[in-house]
């Protein structure tokens, strides 16, 4: 640990949340080099629905790399992206019946989201973009823009501009009004962009009216609506999408995160055809588009999502974990959550970094979000299984209550 | 290829330039679907230093694959990231005597120099950047500001502030009075950032001289001089950094593509201890900072750099090339270039993308820069071998020959 | 007529609505040089609370300028602008025990805001500053990025940022909260800048209630409260303030237009002492500060203010104006107002378009405002008599019945 | 004096410079209360090119007030404003062949500006505009964006962007070229903005060959040329624009100060008309642009220029000015200038900051400009006479000699 003090630098969070240093993983446990072991609950920030190192996926990777598979290709064809455009469309788009292009965009979720928010303004014309409180868009200035936190956005050090924000699962009353008036100073938007769930936010879970009254508002107004699924999505909540069965409709549709299902990067947007076309060619590049490794385990994690079995025990799982976190909230505290992200909203910033370092002493690797850290979020892989998720649901109670009495 | 047509975003570039399906690769050779085999003069641009499926990397990521080490762990600490670290500080920084801090920033050139810049506004509390004419430094909207292409620029449908530009490589003269004046309305800039050597921006190779006037200028208007030697560094020029033998005592460096040395993302910036003191910790995150892979093949890399041999071997290559295409350049046309970076500046776009089309019929994937890709790059793998150098060098001979005929 | 088509800029508009050339003007009655004499509900723009060419205002002007009185000062001392503060303070801030500071800005309306806001984000620190929908500010960057019609934000040519809007009037609800919270994307304001009452905007009446909430809300968030009574204030509302009574203790107050007195350009802001302290000698300039005619002018317009005579008049006008209008309004039209500042919305552009053209051909200079035009808007000098106030009521309703039949 | 400490805002500068009360003005010369007389070499910044109390627009205005004149009319049409038109048409654009349209912007120097600025983003479409080091155009933000100095500029309390800065003065070499590379990162530039002598910038005066290459290089780019004539025209250097006899064809020539005439408000534009037409009808309003006794007073000053006679005095003092100045530099000073503004730059703006008070002291109110002030700037009324200009001339070397002493 000396070494990581003397040279990393000092922006390094996790590593202060989780003081060791880990050696090997394997589904949803991560061990360190002394072999203490951890449940992860943590997932690596929503990357790993699949698990650490899923065996199918390693198997066919290492079939890949001693096959000389193709690694990195920016945005060349080669035969493994063929493979995964192929299981996307056939697996998830197909049955949809929706029609979107796939663009691959640098590996990460602000990647994607500058990406997405380019196409809406190019398509459009305009240059606001409508956000919302809580949310979170990523870091790059384009993205962070739309991201809600102050911590974050101090850190820019330059204003950040064309992002207009509302508040999250509010009625829009009298929005569409003022909007539509070129009198109110209200320019028209290029894009509204949302997260059906945030989840840095605080695991806010949007109302599927208030979705669909946004999605009408932005169709009025002749703006994109933007999903950013990069950490809700992916099987996450029990479907594919989070806002599967919502009828909603996106103009462009971020994915990341768990797309290349083994922890390597990817990020694809999803765009419509009719807003796709406004790209020119190479308008928009990015040095690692191409990630032959991401495309083969990718792939291999179209293979859950082939009948509902996978999704049915991610709901199943979900519903444990809510209603086990709801037995663990004090009064004052909430629930709030879609299948296998829940989030406990202590209320209490304070207390819930206790309960989090005291989950991480038992042997469970928890993540606080939301303002202050007060939301205890709950996102394992979705492969852990039944035994591990209830010791850490029990290891988590137990530092409820531990931290409680540390007060 | 119907299915890239079908369903991938109009924005792709590189399979429009390359028009096959590949489907392996191994050292500076790429192999297409139909059995095709091409010399690879692109190198992933300028990711793939080391080769395609570099042996000994190959070795060493499925045996960590195996052993299921920890492909994603965000900035958490593992025992693969600290290899890599030691490798990197003991054949890297401490034989130069450098002192930094690593920052792992999202795993993409813009992130790093997003996070640059975010750190050269935090440190000095100003705004402005200097960047120059011609520069490349990202697409994502911080990064981008700084990028200088209008085509790349035009694309974020919202203005790009907070960068002035110098033009490249001129004689400073005036400015240090101009930057003095409080009355002048320049303003104190918070860093200076420029590449060694533009790769992107047509091969330009900055004089030393010019580099440390820069330095200078940066050091006395109190702001920090970030070098970007994404493209250029790790090894590609015949020495570690581009800039290695200048004596430019950088702040911040911003590492990316070949630093991760299979293929994978990693990015990495070395900032000063004085100045990455201003980051407080999780101010900058990113999903992907952690890669496994990344830093196990990373530090085969390191493996290169342990004696002068690797490097020798480059500069030699390096010569070759050089030489080679001086022979091939017409009146009126220029080379420029260090070790395996040379750039054939055709002065004519249409030209040259007639070069770069007969190259690819006849097994060749060169790649053109510069203002209307009117420059022929070539940053094949470090390791190809003299065979397929002269083989590669003697297809665009001739390619030139024809296109020229074609005109 | 010709010399102005063939010589002035198209951007005129005014001449357009009344296209004749007048020649004279006394009180509230305007002379073209055909002889034709207008009713002047227009008031120039509400600069002529104290009727054209004020004879005891022409009295005193021409005695200044006899005895070679200093007509332009910058913001040296003069005797004659000592003697202006002098009444104001005596007459206006001194009844009130209000303690401000009387910044003389460029003197103009949008100057005046311009400084105010500058001195805002000075004593803060801050960049954001709210402004409401509908609002009316000026034309010049700072200013025009607080003005809400689309018309004139369009004609900037470059984005307006640092304002964020709230809806005018609306209960604040949950506002409070997401400004306070730090996670939610809105930023700490710097000030709060409202209209008591928008006159350009559609003569839109704040709810005292609403402003002191407001108010609150500022100072709450540590945010300056900034009225903006250029249009609305110096007795036009039947006090001098429009907000008088209302105790809403604003931070500056904006001042322009009525505050010369004569139609001779003046702005003076009133910043409390705690924030005008933040000012540097000489920080915001401008060539046209002390302006010698208008100070004398003003000065007179004191007068009119020393006992409440003059204000209960006005506010006894204004019943008159306002029952009038209610009567011609019909079904579905509305009538706002204070004082002598008294709207009829009809809910139509294009008719209200005709009722102006209608007014004018018969003797009565009206404008419109709000969306489209919509909203006639009367504000005759304060000093007219009843005899022309009927006249000029009975030529409207004539107007709007004619207009009614045409459509 | 203490009622200004008690009431006035903390920013008033001259107040501080010049610390007496004022009480009367005649031609070139000032009175205080306690009737000393003080020499005028500070001419109302600029303003006052015809006098104090000029005895012609004295009497002109007098009977213009006493007829009842209109003095506030918006951009309605008066036959006071058709004189001033007729008259400038026929005294200056005629008599050069020039075709403008005339635009009366909110009658100050940064209102001139703003409205220029919007017209050449309108016509051309694009953001950026060129401006120079130590340019001075104003202090609301759009016109702030291009003036130069730091002191004016941070109190903005946000960024000022869309404005990029070169040298003033200095060849362009290589400009041209990196504007025209779409792959520089320098936009199109929508206006490039210049005083032709930078009057607070501290009297520098740019060379006629330089204007022209700029302007030519305006117009090779497709950006329109806008001269900044606000305190070097009107006859101030000896013809009435400063740049006449230079064949710069300007797209926008910005003028106010000196062309009310008396020191009342007025600002206009001239607009070539093929830009002109941009304008929609009240695009840019203000509430102050139609100014009758400033028509008036400016109708009286175009007699100034109906022969050569008054100009050809003003070259000849110009001389005196010069050559006196030249005698009173020291080793190291500069002198600059043209015409009746000349500058003496003492290259130290303590030393030039106690010649100032010295002259104060003695009956001669003198200015500074420049960086810190450090340049004497003499700008007397036109009118002066001889025996002021001498006896002023004669205080100020007089007062250089003591300030030495003194320092």
């Amino acid at each position: 640990m000396d070494l990581f003090e003397r040279w990393e630098s000092n922006v390094r969070g996790y590593a202060r949340t989780y003081p060791t240093v880990f050696k090997s993983a394997s589904n949803a446990r991560q061990t360190d080099e002394a072999g203490k072991s951890y449940i992860d609950f943590f997932g690596g920030a929503g990357v790993l629905n699949f698990g650490h190192n899923n065996p199918r996926m390693k198997e066919a990777i290492i079939k890949f790399i001693e096959a000389d598979g193709i690694p990195h290709s920016l945005d060349m064809m080669t035969t493994t992206k063929r493979d995964f455009i192929k299981a996307f469309t056939e697996t998830i788009l197909e049955p949809r019946g929706w029609d979107y292009r796939m663009q691959f965009t640098g590996p990460t979720g602000t990647n994607a989201v500058e990406a997405a928010l380019k196409l809406a303004r190019r398509a459009t014309g305009r240059k606001q973009v409508i956000a919302f409180t809580n949310g979170f868009h990523g870091m790059t200035l384009g993205a962070l823009a739309a991201t809600a936190n102050a911590y974050f956005r101090n850190a820019a050090g330059v204003p950040l501009n064309h992002v207009e924000r509302l508040p999250f699962g509010h009625p829009l009353e009298g929005m569409e009004e003022v909007y539509a008036d070129p009198s109110s100073g209200y320019e028209p938007p290029a894009a509204i962009l949302v997260e059906p769930i945030q989840a840095e936010g605080g695991v806010n879970v949007a109302d599927a009216e208030w979705l669909k009254a946004i999605r009408k508002f932005a169709k009025d107004r002749g703006a994109l609506f933007i999903l950013d699924d990069i950490q809700a999505g992916c099987g996450r909540t029990g479907s594919y999408f989070s806002f599967d069965g919502m009828d909603l409709d996106p103009d462009i549709i971020t994915l990341a995160k768990g797309i290349g299902g083994f922890g390597t990067p990817l990020a694809m947007n999803l765009n419509k055809p009719e807003f796709d076309k406004h790209w020119s060619p190479g308008e928009h590049t990015g040095t690692f588009r191409g990630q032959g490794i991401s495309f083969i385990a990718g792939m291999v994690a179209m293979d859950y999502f082939k009948d509902d079995n996978f999704m049915a025990d991610v709901r199943r799982k979900g519903e444990i974990m809510e209603s086990r976190l709801k037995k663990m909230a004090r009064s004052g505290m909430e629930v709030r959550g879609k299948g296998m992200m829940q989030g406990l909203d202590t209320k209490d910033g304070a207390y819930a970094k206790k309960v989090v370092a005291e989950c991480f002493e038992n042997g469970l690797l928890l993540g606080g979000c939301g303002s202050e850290g007060r939301v205890a979020k709950l996102i394992p892989p979705l492969t852990i299984d039944d035994a591990d998720l209830n010791e850490g649901l029990d290891i988590m109670e137990a530092a409820m209550e531990a931290a409680l009495v540390r007060a």
